[in-house]
């Protein structure tokens, strides 16, 4: 593999095992054929056509469309439907910045290909001039990815947090970074991609920050959600990413953007343009290059 | 305008006022229907269709491609096509990685759409803490952009150069910086853009550089290209940007890039996720939205 082939899987689709899911009008999701055929069963609440799944016009507010998509997806839980279960609320909107049309239950939000957004950060170490960063590894018990490698830092964004917030949230339970410190990371730029896993659109957008911490910071988790943390030299985390499968599959592009920025992906690489491009390539433009 | 107009202003493209350049059976250009009509009338180097323009099967090495067709160019330009001659040559090949198929005048290579290469430089100098950066005014002899607002230094890579000899090379000239100190830059990301100028389609790629630079270092200029410098505080080249059309378009991609990078354009903007995106946006996307 190479990083160029990390930026691929993340952009992989097959856009035909999908209809839009659309909530007042607006395009949100994605849903796939079974789970969409599911939810005819639900004609209170879901229009269901053959190229999409329409929360019905009667539902008209937050309140009432939260409420009533709500009960529907606790039913299809009791079916079996979306493992994972998290108890996490994200919002679903047309944009990061629009008012939200519903909430819905973090595990279900990815079953119906809501988009998402994540606040990522580089964790920066310079040590006798020499630039490092700091690896964690996830827990096992993870719903996603257990056991592979990640940043330091990182997370989904809860409905009704802003990103500082949620960023410094996620350095208090992931890393102990205390949030004095934390205030101190520097918004770099977003990455996004669209990709499928079987019957699964991960929409996903991720907000990356870079924090320089001080070269004796160690940190400590104390959610139980990572196994430990390890201080990589840049140009190792680039060899693993592109020798092996053991960073978290999207964690990938956060972190090849990070290489950039730092220099040590570079135009020696043959695949420099790609890269740079593929890291934000148009989910229209990914879903064409896909169907 | 906003920072989103400006990207969106290096995207805009009419794909129905151009036609296919074809080398080797290759796509490497844009040609206008104009200049595609009156390169019939040079049957031994050019086979010219409602869609494409192809360099003749025949010709089928570097030198004689680079030969005919130059010789081809030098006759129109007897004619007036052409203005603003530069006697730099550029490489026309598929990707930036591949051998060049010919080589072609600077000026014709944007006559004929083909993708060229540019090292932009953030100068970058800290003083009490605050980053500012260093802002050149283009000189008013300058073919594109006279007058307008540019970073420290910049230039297209003629054939045979690499980026990183360019830059240095640039950097003296430009902005009298130190091969010592120029060689410090660090490469930082690239950006593209594929842009319509009446029957001009410019697609260029940019390589971005930043350098830190001693705050007692000033710019001079040695090649005359240049009428001045200013030590610009982040925050104000952000506003400039979006509120003039001060700076030189393109230039306007590499330095949103910076802003992005350092923290000075964040969430906060509501266009910041596809800002993001717009900085790099496939090509073949952007045909797509234009034609």
């Amino acid at each position: 593999m190479s990083l160029l082939d990390r930026i691929r899987h993340c952009k992989r689709r097959d856009a035909a095992r999908f209809r839009r899911f659309v909530v007042a009008g607006l395009p949100v999701g994605w849903v796939a054929h079974r789970l969409a055929d599911r939810l005819r069963g639900f004609p209170r609440v879901f229009a269901v056509s053959d190229d999409t799944v329409r929360v019905i016009d009667m539902l008209d507010g937050f309140e009432s469309r939260s409420r009533a998509v709500g009960d529907a997806i606790l039913r299809l839980r009791e079916e079996g439907w979306f493992p994972g279960w998290r108890n996490e609320a994200f919002a679903v909107a047309p944009t990061f910045y629009a008012p939200p049309l519903l909430q819905i239950e973090r595990v279900a939000a990815r079953a119906f290909g809501v988009r998402c957004y994540c606040v990522q950060l580089n964790g920066i170490v310079v040590r006798d001039g020499l630039r490092q960063t700091w690896i964690a590894r996830r827990a096992l018990s993870k719903p996603v990815g257990p056991g592979k490698l990640d940043q330091i830092v990182g997370g989904g964004m809860p409905i009704g947090v802003g990103l500082r917030d949620n960023l410094i949230k996620e350095c208090a339970e992931e890393a102990s970074i205390p949030a004095a410190l934390a205030r101190r990371a520097r918004p770099v730029g977003a990455v996004a991609y669209l990709a499928q896993h079987g019957d699964i659109c991960d929409d996903e957008v991720l907000f990356n920050y870079d924090l320089l911490l001080p070269p004796d910071f160690t940190p400590v988790n104390a959610d139980g959600e990572v196994a430990g943390f390890e201080l990589w030299p840049l140009a190792h985390v680039k060899a693993v990413l592109a020798d092996t499968d053991d960073f978290l599959f999207d964690v990938a592009l956060s972190l090849i953007d990070f290489l950039i920025r730092q220099g040590i992906v570079d135009s020696s690489d043959p695949d420099y343009i790609e890269i740079c491009e593929g890291l934000w390539s148009a989910p229209g433009a990914a879903a064409g290059s896909g169907a």
